[in-house]
């Protein structure tokens, strides 16, 4: 009598999407967007402006508190991404559990061919049932980016130092490395931490909050760390300023597919990636959109 | 037969709220908040008077673990505000649950305006209440704060730059602004964490403490980042030093509704937020007053 | 049938507190005191040696770290002193508890001054039970202490400005006070996770490490914020040098004292104080001695 | 009719140990390795060449919150070593419980010799049983710091001041002094968080990663603050550089040795040592092999 779940969760995904808690949602995204942006934008801001009062150590910490603050205060409502790439398709891991795991390295080069086909089936599935959701949410990140970028510059007026965006310290080729390198070990990290159960509570925000802190601690005087095209594009548009932009978009989807990528290779769980990362995000997720 | 719980709740509120345990709150908030404004107070003035040894990244971790360590230690007594802004009345959410939202935003304007007439109600009703309760508060609070920086005045006797009050870096606007959305930002975060019920305990004290550092680390170079009249009146009173003190009052004012009225916007949870923030501060508050 | 539990415990703890067990405590104390002056005053070495590369924020997080690890990974053996202060008699709580308090407050002089003549019979009949443990508890963390200022001498060899103990920065009288608020400062911290029930198990060690930070943070360029009469004492030993050294003895003993009897005063809970403090320390203490 | 559970452990041991679960420890492994190493010596390279803007504080966090997100993001799935040293083995614990502590105490020096007689035994025992396991995984080890040194000097090309190993910066008994101490206090706290059943969960990463920063804090300037063959062994092939090596190799070894040895001599608890330590490491691993 009960229909599947599969069923009639998508079914509720795709009609439910735009109902009021929905709304909520959006704007959880688009403050708590706001506000990361706002934070770690104004230390950059304050550092030059002040006469490198804050230090690239306070900045580091900016960010990552941050982030971790604002997990454990809308975690609950949004899932708290602030981040286009969280949303992006996973590979597909209700299909990938422990036990194919071992199949696959048994079977070998036939059984992978196979599965490379069903991602783009999987990843084609996703984005039609997902073809309100996401645009939604990666608007208001963008738009939440941008406001703070505006306010910062409102604020900052008449000074002509206050870029906060991200631009290459060295050659494009060096930060888009590190851009990639630093976006897999955040969503490595971020896997791994939604994966265990002891941590999918209280240490989800201090474990990403974390990660995010030492990632712009050793690679913000490289490349910037943006880890987020939307952290980047913000600055950007306010400023006018689009040189190498496209590091900061193309390399952290690269690198954040290839860390959940490597992550599912490695998770040994009973429960299916999907369930855990993508609806329920790193925290548990009680809404219904 | 059980009378109304509002009414016995208010009842009491009253009459207990001048018995003995409100004597220890009182006593609660003004070592609590001597602890703190000392604590950070004397890293400002460490760092004029020693070389700026102390430097803004280490003023900042004082103020927040100040913060999060007077949380854990008198958070179950008093509720451990230190701050005149978390005793002001928040936005009634008791009659604003979930599915009262869906219904102001279905019906539109009408009902916004009802609510905004029951709001200037409820504010009334609620200073009546509270009529003994908070002014004494606020009163420790002060006294409190005027008592710390008294002390470091003694302190660093016959120094001329020992002025650890909050003061505009640039222009009074910029200053406003900044403080306003450092305090939007604060009471926001407050009211996340008092709302997920995992974070009532153990992390309430961790994530508002972290705000605070991270609201000083990129904001203490522009405007003092003061969030907190209290904080802002003491070293004023003792260094007879008002010059842009209205900034530090009404602007923290303003962003502590704010952020308090937004995040109730998008928040989805089945308990009253009144329940939550108003007696139970952000930490269970066993007393009777 | 049962004995009393107060009697029961009053024997076992004077006759036990020699057997093997008691031993390994002062193995504990003696271990984790050594580790924690030496990366406390080692990185106080480094500072003064390498060019000021570790900073007055760098050696506060050494310090509440190592506080910190260590309460987490001995706490439970010995209770993780490693201050003579902790060890001396506290006021007797649990002839003081909540429905006391509004005695005391209500029946004024007459009762108070009785309370304090009981008071000194406590103290009084406190050192004779302790008389074996406590000397043995000291005489270890002073020998920790000294071991790690030799330790680091002997590293440090042929340098001439490796003295890592305590001076007062300005006059005695100005680090007298600082000295003495900071170790009323941690007392209350201490008393205040130690009574909250949530606190005991996990947030002890962070709140007490954020508080021995951050008190390094804004008071080690003024007085060198000690806290610890065993952690000036062994480099002075070492050094030979015992210029202001009573300071860093009295002013702590009295704040210790000071704060442990303000909370005390504001303290609302069912538990008494002594079980918690004393014989528990702040962890749970399955010990015997 | 069920056997022994130390026979039953002993021959999966042997034979699962190559099955697939294996594998993905390895990669885990070497992936988790790779970033520590990668965002450790990154921050130091980054140090080098940006004119000291990550600064000493700044490193020392990289390093330690490296550390614990890597704990919460793979401990359950390899133990999260990434150091050879925690793979060598520790002494016998599960035949040196409690009371067989007090009958050493008691028995004195004629019970030490045959324990010591024992130990030689058990570690040869060991070597054999774990001869596919560990050598495995201290290649992994090796290779996964040896490919993140390579990438950051791919990543810093032409640049000629980017050796990112450890290098005494005094004399060579100076550093093996500094590393004794540092490696035995890493392991000593290792042992303490992993014999504390609160601290298993949740603390054990937090614990862990705060001993690696604060270590590197203190000890950062004086010898490096290794701690682990592999971290230095890395470095030092990339740019062939081998001077003072044995010391990276030699002295964590006999740090590590000795901090567990003296964390056992303290212990009390009902569990076996070896249960927690090597087997379960101080995570729970639910991995077979």
């Amino acid at each position: 009598n009960k229909p599947p779940p599969c069923a009639s969760k998508t079914k509720e995904d795709s009609i439910s999407s735009i109902s009021v808690p929905f709304i909520q949602k959006l704007i959880a995204e688009m403050v708590g967007t706001y506000f990361l942006i706002f934070a770690g934008c104004t230390s950059v801001a304050a550092n030059l402006n002040y006469d490198k009062v804050v230090t690239l150590p306070g900045i580091s910490i900016v960010w990552g508190l941050a982030v971790m603050v604002l997990v454990y205060s809308v975690g609950h409502i949004s899932g708290a991404h602030f981040n286009p790439l969280s949303l992006l398709p996973l590979p597909p891991a209700r299909d990938f559990p422990g036990n194919r795991m071992q199949e696959a390295w048994s079977t070998g080069a036939l059984e992978l061919i196979c599965f490379e086909m069903f991602i783009w089936d999987y990843y084609r599935i996703y984005f039609v049932l997902q073809s309100v959701k996401v645009p939604a949410y990666i608007a208001c990140q963008v738009t939440g980016s941008t406001l703070a970028a505006g306010t910062i510059r409102l604020i900052f007026t008449g000074k002509q130092d206050q870029f906060t965006g991200t631009l290459p310290a060295g050659s494009d080729m060096q930060s888009f490395v590190v851009e990639f390198i630093i976006t897999f070990y955040l969503m490595f990290i971020i896997s791994g931490v939604a994966t265990d159960n002891r941590a999918i509570g209280e240490l989800a925000g201090l474990a990403v909050g974390a990660t995010v802190l030492l990632n712009v601690m050793f690679a913000g005087a490289i490349s910037g760390a943006s880890m987020n095209p939307a952290r980047s594009l913000g600055p950007a548009i306010v400023s006018s300023q689009y040189k190498g932009l496209w590091i900061y978009i193309v390399s952290p989807i690269l690198g954040a597919q290839a860390g959940a990528w490597v992550y599912n290779m490695i998770r040994y769980t009973d429960k299916p990636l999907r369930e855990i990362t993508m609806s329920a995000s790193f925290l548990k997720n009680t809404g219904r959109a």
